[in-house]
């Protein structure tokens, strides 16, 4: 497909991360107007969908003024799929100019908007579906012959997670406190309190559930699950390895994991991602098979490009710490979102499921501090600032972006999720609202 | 403290289950109104709560017409603790006549109504802290010498739960389909698909949040704690022990509970709970003594007497299975509360924390099938009927009800939490809105 640009937005080039492929949903607001609204990114700028809902509503069948003028996106989630579609491709059309009635008066500069968390979460689910990052934890607490446990390649492993404390790019993160192993070697010696010591970011990605919910007792089918994926974003789900060690036997993370899971503020649709749709690193799923309802006929992953940078607080410049892909995936999204629903679980408009941890094979493609300093036993370079880390610091910058590259087509950039960690017992603003939150 | 009857409602007798000491909030509708509004349980009657607003917010400090004329109890919760005291006073006041204003014709008939949920959750937390239930399991898988993990005695082992799946009393329950372990001994053969065989209940109790939420870092203190629990109600958390076992490790339970989870409508607030204010089972925590942050100095529980009834298809009546008492747990609401949010979670009003399964010391008060059946090695007699269970069957009615009563004192009950278990691949009506589901 040759690349469309906007004749209203020069800058939406081909390799810009915001070209015409990608149009990304987000809610934004500005000094001059406070209200939050839904907004597209296109090139350097934000098309203003509040500015032009009539222009959307009168061709798109289906759509509503509240879908394209709500505070958030949860309206828009839950229209049948064919609606979110009709309105990218109107969108399109109006921006590349083949329909008219946009002006550049509907768009404000990326400069100028603050963003906000683009949907109320019912819940969140986080996975565990890269197998490299399965294997490298398995091998660090069990030995590589017993790396992956014996359920891992039947299904995809996953465990509900904290929605209330999903916050967006920009929040501060202030290391949690809580109870850790007293002797490392023996749980029998009981517990002390602390600040966590061991404070790891894992580099995710994460869908949003659209369509209208499905009836508990239903399950959803793998032909229906892409009409149930309203699109994805990049994922810091943070996570404190020494109160997960003491705590998760027998029932998995909780208070490692509850205090904070960042997000980057664009979400972006399967149609902008379809022309990087890739082999997953696994290639195919034969030893074994899975079973039926699990099996994709058209198994497959997308080819987007992640990185994690760290900056810390006398660092001048952000160090890359590790290069992965979403390709490194065993389960994908559709086999997530189908097996989450196996047992009837009804799937609402908003629901957010992260990807778990995505590492490669090679060592700087590791997705979490825990694996590249290998559970302590190594100092992670930060590039050439001679600093080093095995886990976070306080003042560490930590951010992480995705990106789409192809000849020919439009470049589809994620954006990025970046965020600072305070120190334990930092007080944050309590107007903090939706999902970005200021030391007070 | 003598017991106040109230002349406007002479059946809100002393041993009424909403006694005038009760007055738990709910959200009903009728026939001949269908909106769904807020109610308070007051004998054989509801208050409505929107049909007598200004008498309530003209003398109540904080309270907002919004509090109380909302279709769920969100607003009220997130007022400080004071506001819903000051209200549950003025509706005492009200209610025994000792306030003017009132008439019958602020009430509806309790056969009258259609009960919905009364709040929308954000996030549901399951704990595990009833000693006798961690204990039990423990025994059964682990053997009796290392029943407990070494982490149990020193925190409120929790998980994450799935707040979309969570259902009122009178909704239908779909049995659910899934991944089950193809050799029980074995895992290394993987699994088959089917319906889940080992259908069970869990007996709980589950509080709701209350109180402006705390910003993120800040955790909830043991002083604080009462000041955030907003009241309380009964809740069966469904669970499928074949898909738990199957899938469990490492991150804990994860389909096998993200399907239904259904909770009684009316919640029960601290204060109508306080004269039954009780030693816990274990009566002290010395063995270790927890750490400072969730000591807690008032160490206690409360006596509710919780009952399990089950009624088969075949069957006349329900027959009683379990008796236990909410003062089987080792753990109290407060402690789970602190725990929660020591890492800096911010807690929601809205968020619903359960107990985990409550059993008590003798076989007859173990609070599941799974105990009950001792795994599988014995059959459960229903009654004189003849039947017999291990785990649960499609058609069953599975019914968990709560109750204090104490001479001198009010009584205190939670009404029942009611469900019928359909067959796997029963379709609900898509129209079930608001936690209560029908078969199509
Ligand atoms: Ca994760
Ligand atoms: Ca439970
Ligand atoms: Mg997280
Ligand atoms: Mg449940
Ligand atoms: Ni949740």
């Amino acid at each position: 497909m040759p690349y469309t640009a906007s004749p209203l937005i020069p800058s939406a080039t081909a390799d810009h991360q915001f070209s015409t492929q990608n149009l990304p949903y987000g809610v934004f607001s500005t000094s001059s107007n406070p209200t939050q609204r839904i907004g597209v990114a296109v090139g350097d700028f934000v098309l203003d969908l509040t500015s032009c809902a009539d222009l959307l509503t009168q061709s798109v069948e289906g759509l509503t003024a509240e879908d394209v003028t709500s505070s958030n996106l949860n309206s828009l989630m839950g229209k049948e799929s064919k609606v979110w579609k009709g309105l990218r491709a109107q969108i399109f059309s109006l921006v590349t100019g083949s329909a008219p009635g946009l002006t550049t008066s509907n768009f404000v500069s990326l400069t100028a908007v603050t963003m906000h968390m683009p949907a109320r979460i019912g819940d969140y689910t986080d996975f565990y579906s890269s197998r490299e990052h399965a294997t490298n934890v398995g091998t660090m607490f069990r030995g590589i012959d017993n790396a992956l446990q014996p359920n891992w390649l039947h299904l995809p492993v996953g465990y509900h997670g904290r929605a209330s404390s999903v916050f967006l790019d920009g929040s501060a993160v202030v290391r949690p406190q809580g109870q850790l192993q007293k002797n490392k070697e023996d749980p029998k010696e009981g517990s002390i309190f602390g600040a966590s010591k061991l404070l790891d970011f894992e580099l995710e990605m994460a869908f949003f559930v659209g369509g209208p919910a499905n009836p508990p007792g239903t399950p959803i089918t793998m032909a229906e699950a892409e009409d149930r994926i309203f699109g994805l974003v990049v994922m810091n789900d943070w996570s404190s390895r020494d109160v997960q060690k003491w705590e998760y036997v027998p029932l998995g993370p909780f208070c490692a994991k509850n205090w904070a899971t960042s997000i980057s503020p664009w979400i972006v649709s399967l149609e902008a991602l379809e022309p990087y749709r890739a082999a997953t690193s696994a290639r195919e799923q034969k030893d074994p098979e899975p079973l039926d309802y699990i099996k994709d006929p058209n198994y497959s992953s997308y080819d987007i490009a992640l990185e994690v940078t760290i900056q810390g607080e006398n660092m001048s410049a952000p160090e890359t710490v590790s290069k992965s892909n979403f390709k490194n995936l065993y389960w994908n999204v559709k086999q997530q979102l189908v097996h989450h629903s196996i047992t009837g679980c009804n799937m609402s408009p908003g629901d957010l499921l992260g990807s778990g941890t995505i590492s490669g094979t090679p060592q700087d493609s590791f997705g979490s501090m825990l694996e590249l300093c290998w559970k302590g036993t190594r100092e992670v370079k930060l590039g050439e600032s001679g600093e080093v880390r095995k886990f976070l610091k306080d003042g560490d910058t930590v951010s992480m972006s995705g990106v789409c590259k192809k000849e020919g087509v439009g470049c589809v950039g994620f954006g990025s999720v970046t965020n600072k960690i305070y120190p334990a017992g930092t007080k944050l603003a309590a107007s903090g609202a939706n999902g970005v939150w200021k030391a007070a």
